[in-house]
């Protein structure tokens, strides 16, 4: 335990961070908080009196919503912030803006934006904790540890698991945070998606399985994880549409029977159905998107409290 | 009692729901929670630990805030979201949305929006209790509570009060929703408005006295309830300007005399002075639109309170 | 003790209203507050049950933060409204929409608005307080009252101070605010700026320096207070260009020689680095910029608990 805490980061920036030993620890202390959004008074004093603040510079509904619900089931406060309405829309650099943020005295800072970096530099920078809550194409760490927290909550375990990860692997954060940390925890990872979308270092880089067609990826799996087209980010023409896309890369029933019996569906949300996953699908007993979205709240309990309280922390020193 | 706690609904979508007894009930669990908000400190811990989201789709200030400060008021925690900055600009559908959102377990979404039939739609699909703020031209429940706790207040009573309304009637939620509550607790109702405003089904639908003209609506009325020109609404040319309604349906003084004595003026805000009520009415002592906003504070905390804590009801069943 | 607390003021409009005792007592209540900041749980609970309203009609990002961090440090709940998405965008006066929410009974009012005069023409119809947190060109005394707490701490005095202001003072409310309140205090004020960002009657009206040029200004002083240049605002020509300003008014380390050897730099911030500041000097020991923002926090908790509190007013009345 004691070296669990005593090199526990000060920021999450990605999972890259941390020792399979400390993701553990993450975990399981999301199951322990997850019990809380079950009570009938739903919120325990774990932090209170802290500051939570919740930078949101691009637009999230879930991941927002589940900062702000975790930060207040702890009993913290929470400011939030976003660019328009800021001194960012001033020329203020976001530098600037943060050390006048630290100057108050928060306790932690959550950070949503969309260049890549963002929130490790200014973990760098600061003295408090900052949470990666997705910044451009690198990383999105919550999102993988509540993908992991359910996987391991339906199969009891990560180590030896088969994952699949279909869709624009080479421009998601979810899918870079989920090869990193699913691959640290023993499990196997296959991706697979549209050449355009796909990176040849990817199979080296992170030691996963590379396709190109879903198939392959999904045989054996025992989950598979749908991602989400950013329909509304396609400026050129990486795929012909989604018609097409949906036939060739959509998880449908038929291409599921390739996974394990029991396989789970996964996907980040929000979710394009009849493209990347069809509409039964998303309804099926085999979904766990739901599911993910509680447990999102759970890993965000666990890591404001482990980032903010650092438990155990003065012991091990 | 019993049988108002047995049967009490899940959600609040219109009055048409609640029996004239369960109205009374909301109306005198309001009465109790209004002098909360006289208090020094203005805080009772009943809804501690419970998390209400406000989804406005809409704008408003006075329904936000008054739904926002009835929730703190009682120790819940609240989340806000709105459509802009949410997933539904990234194509989410709303259900899909409100799904996601109750993966979360809040205890209550409280949501105004443009399309009628909108937080019934939701209400059916949703575990929790939906709170309906305003729904397109469809019903605005809490705005007719508070009316009613008003005039109750005022009168002593609702049964056989004489209620003029008068305005768009064809268009307006409050209308809708007053006319069903009002006629539920005894009151007569009699509407007027300019023929393009009103709707010749009104008198069988809701039992309402129809008219062209307010004089006949407001003759021995106990209050004129003034309706709001929704100027930003008027697209096409429903009448002919501000200064010609003002002179045909405004209410003036003189217009006022044909009421009775003891008569009060009601307005949901944001009132157009000069239009549908004229300036020195608005400071009238018989104008009681600041008390109204006064009492939709403690209609909303009764609201919040019944439907999600439902007092009684596991002894009642 | 009893003067100054029977005579308090019921709104923070500007402060020309207090006197150097009210002004010396507010900076001693923020110098106690300040403390709690650096609490493990930064959090009393003076203001447990109070509402405060804040209101922002002008983007910002730390006084918003600021007023909203110190009302939550008090215990305080914080309803925000902005200009979009309120009823003002519905055509509603500001007095309106203030007199709604004095119906839901708040406890103070925390308003910023373009317009100057505006938080004073409020406070004066409206029974709980308003505090202006900056209203056009008028008047921002929480700045002012934080750049006074920021000087007396490392000074440890004002009275005898030299402090040079620079910059666009004619069109500035941190200036005026902070020649009101560092004269009544008994500090010397000099300022400095481009004739088109100056007025002749300064001299007379505040009774402080007046100069077309840094230097004079700077001369022995021990405090430099440099303004923002409004990039933003700049519509006409004012002046010709940030190169320009920067060479002939921007504080460089050069220029600070003038100054007394312990001369502290302050700005209100966000700062255009090499514009009136050079960045070697935002980073420099003697920049006090960020102790202003620590500082903000703690006079703004002070003037939340003396004007909703007004402590030992009944005693003294």
């Amino acid at each position: 335990m004691s070296d669990i805490v005593r090199t526990f980061p000060k920021d999450l920036i990605d999972l890259d961070q941390f020792s399979p030993e400390q993701l553990t620890h993450i975990l399981d202390t999301a199951e322990n908080f997850k019990e809380v959004s079950e009570r009938e008074i739903k919120k325990v004093p774990t932090l209170r009196g802290k500051l939570v603040v919740i930078f949101f510079h691009e637009n999230s509904t879930r991941t927002r919503l589940s900062f702000e619900v975790a930060a207040k089931r702890l009993s913290a406060d929470t400011v939030a912030l976003s660019a328009s309405g800021s001194s960012l829309s001033k020329g203020e650099s976001l530098l600037d803006t943060a050390r006048n943020i630290e100057a108050m005295h928060p306790d932690a800072l959550v950070i949503r934006h969309g260049a890549s970096g963002t929130p490790g530099f200014l973990g760098r920078r600061l003295s408090f904790p900052v949470l990666n809550a997705g910044d451009g194409a690198h990383a999105h760490p919550t999102q993988a540890l509540l993908d992991m927290l359910t996987l391991r909550e339906v199969k009891g375990r990560l180590d030896g698991l088969r994952i699949a990860i279909i869709g624009d692997i080479a421009h998601s954060r979810v899918a870079r945070s989920n090869m990193i940390g699913l691959s640290k925890m023993g499990a196997r990872v296959a991706v697979a998606g549209p050449p355009s979308m796909m990176a040849v270092e990817l199979a080296e880089t992170y030691g996963v399985e590379v396709y190109n067609r879903p198939e392959p990826a999904i045989e054996g799996a025992d989950g598979v994880m749908m991602l989400r087209i950013q329909l509304e980010r396609q400026t050129g023409a990486l795929f012909p549409g989604n018609r097409e896309y949906a036939l060739v890369y959509g998880l449908s029933r038929e291409r599921l029977k390739l996974a394990k019996e029991d396989a789970v569906i996964l996907h980040p949300g929000p979710v394009n159905q009849g493209v990347e996953l069809s509409p039964e699908l998303y309804e099926d007993r085999r979904s766990v998107i739901l599911p993910q979205v509680t447990n999102g709240v759970a890993v965000r309990m666990a890591l404001l409290y482990l980032l903010i309280e650092r438990p155990g922390q003065a012991e091990a020193a």
